[in-house]
């Protein structure tokens, strides 16, 4: 069937197989158990536009002798399958290449496998966020958490607030433009990855009050304004007719189902130094539980959200401070202590999706991929049900101490460990076998043009990677 | 007067400063307070060509409206004065350049710069280690420690012993060809940097055994070899035979004064299983004591790298296990506790380097320059006389963990704190004052095209690193 997914997959993986070559495709007469000349691929289903959750990544591959062929329901199950068929083949000389004859049953144990980028912290280049999202393709992610803004800067350039880049961006080359942000989104859907921004707020919005007027919380010491700025001020109507109108915004731009409303370290010293906040607690008659202020903020955030028929994911702290959030929110578990987390978030009915021990940023001297490996997102006290409500998880690379010189090689492939664990059968946890695995994948990642670093200890790959020749 | 060290260096700086325009070296009418048209370049003695231990890199550096000039001894301060010069000047717009009238009277605190790179536990490409010395020299580097074999494989391709490569090396394109060796050397003379070779034994040569027959101790168990070899064997003349025949080859490859020896981490556990070796104690009326078996290898093996005219360095183990080295040997520290270290080897008369506290492979979360940068040579008890001793330091960044891919972003900025601990005034040395610094630094090697890692949290430079557009 004609679909420019499956279109653009054959085009990109017949260079990621054989190189640039034209004539390497034709058929090689000394191939000694057979000769494939083709891959049959067949979708049922018809050709899906955006990837979703809870879509059909499913597939079953064969190849014999007398043939390779990849079915499966939907597109999304076409491109799994693809990647998986490329990493079979094997270059074994300049014109030879071999495959062994195989069957494959294959499906996703979790339909939520993310990624997060910061690009606040320090800017990313469209390059690289590009970059990411294919090396994110062949380790099978699907979703791509856009960590776009915070406090130290915001790159977003908004159609309605155009000031908010302007003033709020580190300076007018930090900035992704609506036409990047659509090629952004364009190259996921290519790749099956759904691209999920997160707009966080009440806290981690300072820069988005450089350019939105009584935005922020004011701050106050003995009795005035100190200068400094706090949360999204709640106690605002102002404060909800802007994000209502920047809200309906997102929702057009960004055609995934879900957009990310943060929601997490809400620091409520700001709060209680305001005298307008205070009489505000005392009309709502919250008395001193800031944690009803914040829960008041948040659930009109929801509102404004599901009212432009988005659905949304928060940080666990929205839920851990007693907020009631609509029932379909989805909950990102990040601290510590994410067993018991896991247990009472699922309890109380959410869906949730892990990243505790996913921190990628996190780095310390040697091997540290096991400890990423080994982290399972079932492992929490639970009924059946409560371990269906997890929907997967996410690994992050926060970006305080990474930018577009070390961003890929130290996501990669550290990443991937975390992909395995979230595709593949529970039971595949076993570090020792899966180190081989990783080794073959970080060269395979560097034959085919990213800097995935080394992990495993002294070694080296058989084509290494070159600055000046990248495949 | 006439000079290919001069002459390199002006035609890289106007690159480096200007860009590849050539119209805008022409001069600028715009600017208010005079126009500077050139920098006069007075150097006092003759060409030298190789650059060597205690070279003069003093410099003064005038810059005036009526114009700029640069005294010194050496061509070796006139590299350090033009790169100084280079960082002064700073561009405004598109044509733009300016620089502050100045007066720098500028030298080294310490004779010996170094910074090594391990190229047996990852290769790395002759194009990294150039970029490397690059980056080296512009932070003022004057050695470029080359760790270039190890237990894990032997790179370094031998006129007299090819089969160390062939046999020893990951595979055949994991090789430094004579030619591409000459290059790096050439690449280090022109930039003022030494290229000290390491060729450690007897310990860390698993990969010389796989050519040379005999060389490594048989390992021994139940009173039979048991498969496994040890360090080289000290006890057969067969080995100082080969010694001398390499070490030959070596002192007229590498045109420095001196090689590195190695001599740490010796492992006596094979030499004790072996009964060759036991008799040979024996014989030479060692008792029990592995150290002076030790002693009478690497005595040996310095009467042989003096026999060949040159001067050795080697790691602290060789003393500290009560070995008596020749009074010219530099001895370099790189274990925890080297407070007393360094008084125990200064008291003894030896000239010694500090590397200890600037292992720059040893990563960490969060910005951890400081640790390198607050770490001074001379903080050890000891004399005057005997903290001359200290000649400087080196930074390490074993290659365990890094290859290509991430060689150039983890070294860089980092290494140049320790860079500036080595150079400028013992009285250099607040990390609060350095920040800004080293920011402005970080963000001037990626103008100039290295992937210089971000080390002070958030932020962003006015041009970021592009893989794609290198300047």
């Amino acid at each position: 069937q004609s679909c420019d997914i499956l279109s653009s997959a054959f085009f990109r993986y017949q260079t990621i197989i054989f190189g640039f070559r034209e004539e390497v495709l034709k058929f090689h007469p000394k191939f000694k158990a057979g000769s494939l000349t083709e891959l049959d691929v067949n979708v049922k289903n018809k050709c899906d536009q955006y990837p979703y959750l809870g879509m059909d990544e499913s597939y079953n591959l064969t190849i014999s002798s007398s043939g390779a062929t990849l079915n499966s329901n939907s597109v999304w199950g076409a491109l799994r399958g693809i990647e998986t068929f490329s990493q079979l083949v094997l270059q074994r000389s300049k014109d030879m290449f071999t495959v062994n004859g195989t069957t494959i049953v294959d499906y996703p144990r979790f339909q939520h496998r993310g990624l997060l980028l910061d690009t606040s912290r320090h800017f990313l280049d469209v390059s690289i966020i590009k970059q990411n999202l294919l090396a994110m393709s062949q380790s099978k992610f699907n979703v791509f958490h856009w960590h776009i803004v915070d406090d130290q800067s915001f790159p977003y350039t908004s159609n309605n607030f155009p000031d908010m880049a302007t003033m709020g961006a580190y300076d007018s080359k930090h900035i992704y433009t609506q036409d990047q942000i659509a090629e952004i989104i364009e190259f996921a859907r290519i790749l099956g990855i759904r691209v999920i921004p997160e707009f966080d707020s009440p806290g981690h919005s300072q820069s988005w009050g450089k350019s939105i007027k009584d935005l922020l919380t004011k701050c106050y010491s003995s009795g005035k304004p100190n200068g400094q700025y706090g949360p999204i001020d709640p106690s605002l109507e102002t404060s909800y007719g802007f994000l209502s109108k920047f809200f309906a915004e997102i929702a057009k731009v960004f055609p995934d189902h879900y957009v990310h409303l943060g929601g997490d370290e809400v620091n409520f010293d700001c709060w209680k130094s305001n005298p307008n906040i205070t009489a505000f607690m005392k009309q709502k008659d919250f008395g001193t539980d800031y944690a009803k202020l914040e829960e008041y903020y948040m659930q009109r955030l929801l509102e404004i959200v599901s009212g432009v028929k988005k659905g949304y994911m928060i940080w666990q702290e929205v839920v851990d401070n007693g907020a009631k959030v609509n029932p379909d929110t989805i909950v990102e578990v990040w601290k510590n202590g994410f067993h018991t987390e896991l247990s009472i978030i699922t309890f109380r009915g959410y869906k949730t999706l892990l990243s505790s021990c996913w921190y990628l940023s996190d780095i310390s001297y040697g091997i540290d991929w096991p400890k990423y490996y080994n982290c399972d997102p079932h492992n929490f006290i639970g009924t059946a049900e409560q371990k269906k409500l997890v929907i997967g998880g996410e690994t992050c690379m926060w970006g305080e101490y990474v930018d577009n010189t070390n961003v890929l090689s130290r996501t990669w492939p550290r990443a991937s460990v975390v992909a395995e664990r979230l595709w593949s059968a529970q039971n595949v946890k076993d570090a020792n076998a899966a180190a081989p695995r990783l080794e073959e994948h970080r060269c395979r990642m560097i034959k085919r043009g990213f800097p995935a670093e080394a992990v495993n200890g002294p070694g080296y790959c058989f084509q290494e990677y070159s600055i000046h020749e990248p495949v």
